[in-house]
């Protein structure tokens, strides 16, 4: 048998139905099998049929494992990397037979390969991370990670906001426009992908700003480097009707907000791949590049 | 003296300052040495330094009046336009200083240019107009004009909304997105255009459909013959989250709805503009056609 | 028997391979057991194993038929069109196994399908076609007909061209671009769709004109009445390294020419589909508008 | 007076008129009183007032010149850096009256702004370059040099050209476009973004590659690490109907081409800015980023 790397895993899935509890103990027999021990993240698998001893929070899942194995969809990972990446752990995501950018193990081929990444066959892939920055009038502070994008958006108005965007402290524009998604690479392929933006590779340390229905028709997305510390600021008064979600999963309100800062955060989320991982095949598979819309010849 | 084709004509402009209020003297005055009578929409007006019996509400101006002045910007004349039209009156719009797409009178240019669309020196537009209608589960039905655009869009939330779009009852798509704007070519050149929406030529009789950062790529706008139904229909339960512009200027909450269809109104505005009126010239004014953005060479 | 509706039959396919003899002979068989009479294209037949006597030249098929079945894929119908609307026949479109915008029978269901559609069961729609009028400097017209798309592009080149574009005598800009698409609805899904121009529906009759990499930002796709009237002007001098192309099949350099017009041919083509034809159900086929790019929640 | 930093000054210009004459005499005695030596391209300054023996050929103001003067457009430093920047000098553009993204000393700021260069004064930014490498049938090597783009696109023909794309070795797609557009970030505001590619700042590493007008509309601008190799290979037989230019400026036909390879050239232009350049504040400037298209409230 092969050397085993990671002694202690932690299984986190989309909180759900009898199928996600099925891989869940497929899985958990695997890992056991190969003779690592096995934690679930309690509050996503209530009412499994589990050992309840085995069944633990999130702080305690993420103090205790060498390896976190996302069941579900994208969005459980982006859920899980927000969450427990504090504690440092890499992640691997184990779809449910639906291909995703981030969670890229079929169910079918985990006994295949659930094994191999245990015992250290596996590609890892950083994976920069953007952290929001809130200041608020009475000098209170809130920060909020994403893996995929800070989206500075409108809410409960059909007009658009304004505001100025700052990069490194020099003035880029005042921008009109529905909102402004910024994205990090994992996320050019989400949200900033409908908006216009650009399809950024994850080896390349940047983050794109892509302005959603901008006023100003040449207010063209921008990919700065991942080191810039963007600021949004106010053009008056407050941020009245402005709302900022990380994710898409959290929603921050700012209205009492002096400062909007988003900057790189300084842990990455360790990706862990299969070895046949490519990410080319996966833009491919994803986004139809095979696909044949018209001829005219 | 030339023939004076309005007898009647009222005054509606955008609330406000005194500037606004200059131009309403200098128009009124130059009306009345014309010949025809005034009257002044009272709410915008509320304050000016007026005879207050010329002061009248909305309905009383709108049966009363041969023509409308609109003094403002194009806000103010769209909110005209769906307020006002009911009573089948032209209208010209006079700008304050800053060329409008539709207020096109500079206010430099009025002593010159209202003598000669009184006596009935002007070119005659007709501009077609959405009506949205909106059934909600106790039968109820409301309606809404706009001149620009009905906006069906995500309120409070950061994810997509999901609805069906059917054309003339055949179902077109599923569309997952921020939401869709559906344009009238006057609408044409405002919010659907940062959509990414074509220009419609005002004489084309036409509707666009432009998702706004829909989920699938190819979900691209699409022009359909102004005669059109379309119709938006919720995937399951309510529209939660859902919202509906006119215009940007009026919005319907729909949680509780049953129906929402749009189309093209029965009347038509009336939109005089002078005689030099060029739509390319203004196009190429407003949307720096002339600009040189870079050399390669 | 179903009544005949159409007495006599041409036949005109994609030159080529034993697949599309194939389907011709099937065709051949159905069409004779009818009752119809079949003539087929001479040169795209060509090597077939046909009745030599059915064999004639294009003048001879657009004297004697009445309608056309194309066998092929968009292409051979556009070439079609092209080349055989001067008889105002209708067309039907067999496709080889893909189903295209335009080509829209299925192989397969050609034995159920055909007899349908040569007993009167059919939906007939229209579509719009350009006509191309070049005027060289020595007083020689050209004219050229497209269904999709007439284009003025760069070539030999790498640099933009320039020239100014006019509609009905009226100044739209002064363009620097890679060209210029002047599509109708049919040729909106095709070369248009790619140079982000919209999608038009068949019934609205209209033209698109969809610059291609232009140098101004804000030079987005106008769609106009398709009564409308364009002309193409160089800045001076002549119009070097450009080149005109009607449907990408047939190309005009045009060096020495005068004047460019492009307009509606007043003859329509006239397109015959299955009657379950859904144009919509087409652009979902088509357009993938059912694929699920990511998920972000 | 201050320290002298630069002792031997080239001046290299856009061939032509007498507006440039006098602004290359400006420089010259500007420099000469600072105490540099002069010398000039000979060929650009062909005709001008100047000391003949001062006009010396591109190879000798290479090897004997601290710094480049470059006076013109873009494309004139496009042209100087692609040749010159073997020799591995610092360059600084005076543009013609019109502020430039690469030529950004207006000539009515030479006197004050050139000291202040020459004395050291002075913001000094890399940029990357491409290596255009191509090996025909016959083993020859041919490779060629870009700052702002090499493209890849198809000449003489309507049709799209259909090529696969590599990079890192691992396959990308088949792209069936009008070409691809391979940009730098100095290349991201020039034609790259008339193809619908971001914006990448100047001290990103990055590579954009832009699709022109692909058939897949989910084909988008993707932006990779500057270190990474592209290769572009035919499909089957030759490129024909291929053209790869560099900067817009140097075309290569490539019918009997084997391999085409772009990758980051190993020295970096080193362009200089006056102290107070702003890339932010260019941007502004040449895109319009002020401009207001519309209102709609």
């Amino acid at each position: 048998m092969k050397k085993n790397k990671f002694k202690s895993i932690g299984i986190l899935c989309r909180p759900g139905d009898k199928t996600i509890e099925a891989t869940v103990h497929t899985l958990s027999d695997i890992i056991t099998t190969f003779g690592s021990e096995v934690r679930f993240d309690a509050t996503s698998t209530l009412g499994f049929n589990l050992n309840a001893a085995q069944q633990v929070d999130r702080e305690v899942l993420g103090k205790n494992s060498d390896l976190l194995v996302i069941v579900g969809g994208d969005g459980t990972l982006l859920d899980a990397a927000r969450t427990m990446n504090q504690y440092h752990i890499p992640m691997v995501g184990v779809n449910l037979g639906r291909l995703g950018f981030l969670v890229d193990v079929l169910p079918n081929d985990i006994s295949e390969l659930i094994p191999q990444i245990l015992s250290g066959e596996y590609m890892s892939e950083p994976r920069i991370m953007l952290e929001l920055n809130i200041k608020d009038k009475d000098g209170i502070n809130t920060s909020s990670l994403a893996l995929n994008d800070i989206v500075v958006h409108k809410t409960n108005v059909a007009r658009m906001i304004e505001f100025e965007v700052f990069i490194n402290d020099s003035y880029v524009y005042t921008q009109r426009s529905d909102g402004l998604i910024i994205a990090t690479p994992t996320g050019s392929t989400a949200y900033a992908l409908s908006g216009g933006g650009p399809i950024l590779h994850p080896s390349l340390e940047a983050i794109s700003l892509v302005p959603i229905c901008p006023h100003t028709l040449s207010n063209r997305p921008i990919a700065v480097d991942a080191n810039a510390q963007i600021e949004i600021k106010r053009i008056k008064g407050q941020f009245d009707n402005f709302q900022i979600s990380c994710d898409g999963q959290v929603n921050h309100i700012v209205e009492n907000t002096e400062q909007v800062t988003i900057k790189m955060h300084q842990h990455k989320l360790q990706l862990l791949h299969p070895t046949n991982y490519d990410y080319y095949q996966l833009l491919r598979a994803k986004l139809n590049w095979a696909a044949q819309h018209y001829t005219n010849g």
